[in-house]
């Protein structure tokens, strides 16, 4: 059995690495066409991914699946359409590969080009919604690489007819179905040792919660990028417009709850803690977000709770925010440096001294001022797509785009040079 | 005991993070002056140094350590300069630290700043040789990053005196001391405990023999960099000149055998064998080096021995050479794709279509084209100093000066944006 399933794994690892130097053969020409007749196979089949869609649809709410769950799990006509159109938009975008990045000769004669390629094979290992499949396939093929997929067992007939329609596809475009293959066995010990392949995969990108991150993190031999979670703060400074706050506030907390980018925790300067409070509070109910303060917080929000120690380093995804008042930027900075994931947090203040001191001290991908957290995003970045929101520092940070999939070589030429 | 150890770690990486954040706040001409103070404290503490690295000495030698291993571990007041040189050398290096990667302006008015920031906190784990401390120490603080050294136990007092004395200096230029901290418990649990310390430690970058850079791998959670194993490959093609093939090979080959850049394998082009291959086996003769090869190479150099397929896949780092004939650059390709360690790698071939071929295929951090592959290296790239080799893809591929030890961060500034 433990030999079946590494022999099983090392039969995929085998066909990335063929499809990796196909791959890197293509052209740009080739890449989009492989990309289009996908978007296209999607699109005509789509009858064949709703019925394997259904049956996943079916196992998970007999098994009592959530219903925030079960819409992500959920395929239809439009986000299958929506699938196709984003295979559509990243064939669109420049291609990365190729690009000379440096260029510098060296007083021996040597010239030194240092060329971005692709990765080769990218691993990556994501949760429920079948989109995804099709999305990061688009994005590695692009890229370059050859790519291995784990999606959650609950979608697996989903992306298991999708990864095969985009196989089909490629194939019937003359390229190697191979640059996308699905792990299908859903063993826990499958993805376990998956994660251990590294003769075969050269990056695994875990996509999910906190605890599919950990668990990678700590079983993988392969390079890791994590990506995704998101304790992100908002410190309202003394020298804030405070007119200006609630918006960008409420925008950060609740125009999507369930992202890595949403705002998870509030700081406040005590000295406009008396004047702004109330009203934050009154904005906050009205979206129904429940408050977890300190004390100066409970006294000036009515219906707010103890924040405890844990709150400040909880991603709630929820309708829930702590709060604490603080009494000064580097105050601000201390706490949120302790407590936050490295992913986005801003500072809203008129005072560019405190902004700067802001952008400067928190150690995190991304640092706004005057801005909402919710623009932590590879579309909002106008890099056309995203595959994560690394939290890392290694190699790529904030939204990882077509770009942060490639790595670089050095291309060296000489007329004979030794070293001496 | 364990939680002794594991209270040892923390505090040491407790430390290490207030560091790095004093560190981040110091200008260039701060981190100059401890980089300066350091090099004059080394050499005025001379003596001291040589103190302790006698009993190392004398421990290793009573134990039976080889003369190779013993004169990397023999300091001398000549290697102590040159280890103060080259912190100097680091001092007159550009920061590389805020400088402003890419800039751009989105529709909506967010105003975005790719800018350059310290790693943080970097962890170093190397073996024998005791210059590695004070030049690890070197370039992690230029680049703005508090660094956690764990060296070989071999030279465990050696690496003390070291650090103790750049500490001092540091103290003394009023600069923290934890910007360098070594472990000093060389139980080897410690050691795997601090692969792990990842709330503390951003980058851990092995620097030593593939059992380390093992080890390392599989042990910790912290991401890494692999630094330093090089089985390096020349092919010569038939398009070569050959009278600048041999002294191209006998410099990679020989002119320091024991470095992860120096050439471990050969392939030579089955149509120029018979014309090349004795007055290469001639040469690499009266260089001691012994030849492993297939049939046609035995054939042709008579003192050749037969090369297993493990020999293919061997870094000698000795006076041997495995070597190979292939029928075209494919199968030159092909076979460095299956054993090289992703270093570096070079072509000796006067046509530029396979030289093209050969750069394109071949999967290396560094792909040659009629030089030898003892340039991969910091200071012969002009980054003017490197920490290592990276054979990784993931962030920083081949020499890794202080740029490659840093990373980056987005500064977002905007006047009141909101996602719609």
């Amino acid at each position: 059995m433990e030999s079946g399933m590494m022999e099983y794994l090392e039969q995929l690892g085998e066909k990335a690495v063929a499809a990796k130097y196909a791959l890197q053969r293509l052209t740009t020409e080739d890449k989009n066409r492989g990309l289009e007749a996908a978007a296209a196979a999607l699109v005509r089949q789509t009858e064949r991914i709703l019925a394997a869609n259904g049956q996943d649809y079916q196992t998970a709410q007999a098994g009592g699946m959530s219903e925030a769950m079960l819409d992500r799990l959920k395929l239809t006509p439009e986000r299958i359409g929506a699938m196709a159109e984003g295979l559509r938009q990243i064939a669109a975008l420049p291609d990365p590969v190729g690009e000379v990045m440096e260029r510098f000769d060296r007083p021996n004669g040597l010239h030194i080009d240092k060329v971005r390629v692709p990765m080769g094979v990218i691993g990556i290992i994501y949760e429920a919604r079948p989109n995804v499949t099709a999305d990061a396939f688009g994005l590695c093929f692009k890229a370059g690489s050859a790519v291995i997929l784990k999606g959650g067992s609950d979608a697996a007939r989903s992306n298991g007819a999708i990864t095969q329609i985009i196989r089909e596809a490629l194939s019937g475009a003359g390229i190697t179905p191979d640059a996308v293959q699905l792990i299908e066995d859903n063993d826990r010990a499958v993805t376990t040792a998956f994660m251990k392949l590294k003769q075969y995969v050269d990056l695994l990108i875990p996509r999910g919660g906190a605890g599919l991150i950990r668990a990678v993190v700590e079983n993988s031999t392969i390079p890791v990028i994590e990506t995704g979670t998101g304790n992100c703060h908002i410190y309202v400074d003394e020298d804030a417009d405070l007119d200006r706050a609630i918006p960008i506030i409420l925008n950060a907390k609740t125009q999507r709850i369930g992202v890595c980018n949403a705002c998870e925790s509030l700081l406040v300067h005590e000295k406009i803690a008396e004047r702004f409070l109330p009203a934050l509070g009154e904005a906050l109910q009205k979206k129904h977000v429940q408050v977890r303060g300190d004390e100066t917080v409970r006294r000036l929000i009515p219906d707010a709770v103890a924040a405890s120690e844990e709150d400040y380093g909880t991603e709630y995804l929820d309708y829930i925010v702590s709060m604490k008042t603080v009494g000064s930027v580097e105050e601000a900075v201390e706490h949120i440096n302790r407590y936050n994931t490295r992913h986005s947090d801003a500072i809203l203040t008129e005072n560019k001294e405190h902004a700067e001191q802001f952008l400067q001290g928190v150690d995190a991908a991304c640092v706004y001022v005057n801005a909402s957290t919710r623009f932590t995003d590879g579309f909002e970045f106008g890099f056309g797509a995203e595959i994560g929101i690394s939290t890392q520092k290694l190699h790529a940070r904030g939204p990882m785009g077509l770009r942060e999939l490639t790595t670089y070589k050095y291309l060296i030429r000489g007329d004979g040079q030794i070293r001496a």
